[in-house]
């Protein structure tokens, strides 16, 4: 690949790495850091205010990663305006890591990748 | 992993992958698979048709992917409506080789990633 590249520019791989199954996506990066923000401020709506996300859409998000589960990753609790507390569960950072492992692999992937296309 | 995961779905990892400057995407799967059509066709517009995308949007890609690599992946001839022939170069299809090599790593990095998931 050297040759083709101009050495004024900086060349990199990128990418974007997502778990799922036949209903869709389960788990990928904003997922992971939507789950990250729930953990954080104990309630989805903070969470989706503190992403500039539609409560609605955090909400979706949530609810299509407990669906996916054996064991919900978020269990919230009801009352008050939009729910009252959420929390992530042992589930949900057992996931929130391993999901991490596999995308710091990624990242190394990647690493590897970019630095192959000098050689 | 193996505990989240409900036995009645399949889980793998998916992703995308793509090569990029400072100054945007350079070469990616939709970039690749325009390539392809283009060395089939021999031309930007029916490569563009054959894709169901628009001339300009092609014709962009092409002028984007031209401009990031140290010699023109696509040369064009002008001439006629919608310009005249366009051929793959050289360059242009190494490039394709060698992003080829790097997704066929990516989807064995995801199946390897995939089999871990159930470990």
């Amino acid at each position: 690949m050297k040759k083709l590249l101009l050495p004024t520019k900086t060349y990199r791989l990128n990418g974007r790495l997502w778990l799922e199954t036949e209903d869709g996506r389960f788990l990928g990066i904003g997922r992971l850091e939507l789950l990250q923000h729930i953990a954080e401020l104990g309630s989805i709506s903070k969470a989706a205010q503190a992403m500039g996300m539609s409560y609605k859409r955090a909400w979706d998000l949530v609810s299509s990663m407990n669906s996916q589960a054996a064991t919900p990753l978020v269990s919230t609790q009801t009352g008050g305006a939009h729910g009252g507390g959420a929390v992530v569960t042992a589930a949900g950072h057992e996931a929130m890591e391993e999901f991490r492992a596999v995308q710091a692999r990624f990242q190394e992937f990647m690493r590897t990748e970019t630095s192959l296309l000098h050689g």
